[in-house]
């Protein structure tokens, strides 16, 4: 492993083993040093390193939301063998740049947290770094889009939503938005024309007016922009067409989660315990955060622990049945994940990293030869379902670029081999 | 029961039952409308009748550091039966105004969230009201402190912290300061000559000087106070002498929080975690608010589920003997705790209702018939323990009135009754 530096976009980070929160000495002390302390109000606690303290202590920075595991005990994934650890450990993939690295090596230098491996139900890989532990729920950022959606597109396999209908059938306050004329299938395959940029790189992106606006970030003196999740949505204007093309824009989950709520009066917490954390024996409770009216963030809010992570991903590999066998997610909705959407939809967005993917339910669909799909967040997080290998990997990172493209030239080749050493 | 109003202080106030949450519709909808929104920012979250949905849902409006039950299950308290908690309900008693009551109508009329009575360490009654459930933490408020103090004098026998030591010899930062020159044991039994107000009816109060600090009230604009809990306390100056007299502050629990943490290394929610809720059989997680930098509100920012709380009164009761019967706190630590401290200077603090008082390690002890010990915390929160009636219960409340002496008059009086009735 390499104890220095690592070059993303013109500049050196320290790397993985180097980053340690631990050996940084962040937040530690009563009190920490002034330079190693992480303050909400600092708005540094998602720059790097700070980030690797950050994404497993996201409730110590703002309020959240509990996702109660209930009382049944904890569902058994079985103990890794560490001959099997080994072995994933030294295998060797070509990364997209053409060099050869091995799934050991791979993990800081990707700045990974934590990494879980299921293979037909069966843990066989479980690797913990940075500041994570099995108990503590890590930041999922955008994977919690997908359990969203996935939640949304049960309800409509119930006809308790009709995703042909437009938003302000549900949301009146939506009428003379972006949303206007849009379905909820243009929402729930984020193929929406919305005047918003979530390049984070961007400070002038209207993904920042949506974090200040959900309390996510703090808010400058005098703040006069939008007080709550649900307000900055009634400002979106429309840009472009709906239908057109896939556009990944978080604001479309958060507006999922709104009309999900409007429709059940169930609150999200409450959706995902019941129908996900207590029927999948999860370990421990998951969180979210809330806005500053108690809205939860539908869009990146989650944090939940590895093991419950790749539970759910367990859940999708067995075509949404639970521990008892019983569907907790109907199997339609899991195929029709499973077999994604258009292409050529997919294409005009300009991954190029990603040139065979589509989008459905807020899923990635590989498309490749273990009919793999994916949730994924900023910062490394990763949900890989692979039915073809009968594979499951849950991981989190917390890398210091906030795009997938940083770290997809090594996970993307790194997951295929491992399915293929499995299959 | 009543439906309708109480009257306190001169002003009438919706009773227990008329002010519930769910009835007022405090937070429903999306958005809830707004003047049944509840804001951390709007500083009325601990107003009446917001307090009623407020204090079972502390996380959702603050940073928050989890206290983690560990991997065990949860341990057995036996099923209350409705007979039982029936002849409970009927209980009558005379109230220390003359007026008799029955258990049942004392619930609603003391703003009562839950109670639970375990005795001879079996469940025999259980209720929820408000907006509490079995699964949700409750503010604990002061009875965070006797958790803390519990565990400084189990420290203080294991030979970490030495009682006699002056406060500077653990936390040099704090010369120049009220402690300057106080012991731990004076520390401990809140007998501190410091200058410090904690009448919460007085907005000018140093107690909201301190809550700011700890970032427990929104700050104004401009704000140019305490960062933090350790800044805050740095400020403190001496005011009349230390061990002559009871004198009640929270920021005595706070300092003594600090002292642990600075010796040990371990963070408090840790060490409860570590000592108490993992050897308890503790069923749910627990937490505590966080300052700016991370700190928890030793004082009283604990929040944890009702019949957790009643697992440490058992604790206690057990003269410190876990589930498995091995000493998680020295029985000597406990019978020091029983056995109080001196009511001469307990008298002094003025606590009419207490006439026969005295304040141990952060609890208050009775010295009645039953040689009970009490945990107390604002609004009506609770820890009774009576070794003489095998007697543990433990009770939530959002009483509108932020001191003791509001609901006392109806609670001494019944918790005597329910002892004498189970002896």
């Amino acid at each position: 492993m390499s104890h220095g530096t690592l070059h993303f976009d013109g500049q050196d980070y320290l790397d993985g083993v180097a980053s340690e929160p631990q050996r940084q000495g962040w937040m530690q002390g009563s009190p920490p040093p002034e330079d190693k302390c992480i303050r909400f109000e600092d708005d540094r606690f998602l720059d790097f390193p700070q980030i690797r303290w950050s994404l497993s202590h996201m409730r110590e920075l703002a309020p959240t939301v509990n996702v109660w595991r209930g009382e049944a005990p904890a569902s058994a994934l079985g103990q890794a063998d560490a001959g099997t650890e080994a072995a994933i450990d030294a295998l060797r993939f070509i990364d997209l740049t053409g060099r050869e690295r091995t799934w050991a090596s791979s993990l800081p230098d990707t700045y990974c947290d934590g990494m879980l491996v299921l293979h037909k139900g069966r843990r066989i890989y479980e690797r913990y770094l940075g500041a994570l532990r099995p108990e503590l729920p890590h930041a999922c950022f955008s994977i919690t889009k997908s359990y969203v959606a996935t939640l949304a597109a049960t309800l409509a396999h119930e006809g308790v939503l009709d995703v042909q209908q437009r938003v302000p059938h549900y949301l009146p306050e939506m009428r003379g938005t972006a949303y206007a004329d849009a379905t909820l299938r243009d929402v729930l395959d984020m193929q929406i024309g919305v005047a918003y940029s979530e390049l984070y790189s961007d400070p002038a992106a209207q993904i920042w007016d949506y974090a200040r606006a959900g309390g996510l970030r703090p808010r400058p003196p005098g703040y006069s922009g939008a007080g709550n999740f649900y307000e900055f949505l009634q400002t979106l204007r429309k840009e472009g067409e709906h239908a057109q093309a896939f556009a990944y824009k978080t604001i479309n989950t958060e507006l999922l989660s709104w009309v999900m709520k409007r429709v059940t009066g169930v609150a999200l917490a409450d959706m995902l315990s019941q129908r996900l954390w207590q029927r999948l024996g999860c370990e421990q409770d998951a969180y979210l955060t809330v806005d500053p009216i108690g809205v939860p963030m539908g869009g990146g809010g989650m944090s939940a622990t590895l093991r419950d992570l790749a539970r759910f991903g367990e859940l999708m590999r067995r075509e949404g049945a639970d521990v008892s066998g019983a569907q907790a997610i109907p199997a339609a909705v899991v195929a029709q994940i499973a077999a994604g959407s258009s292409n050529a939809k997919f294409v005009k967005a300009g991954y190029t990293l990603l040139p065979d993917y589509s989008y459905r339910d807020m899923w990635w669909v590989t498309h490749n030869e273990h009919g793999a799909y994916e949730a994924r967040g900023i910062h490394g997080q990763r949900l890989y379902v692979a039915p073809g290998a009968e594979l499951v990997v849950a991981r989190f990172g917390s890398h210091p670029i906030a795009a997938s493209s940083a770290h997809d030239p090594i996970t993307i080749p790194a997951l295929l081999a491992l399915g293929r050493m499995l299959s």
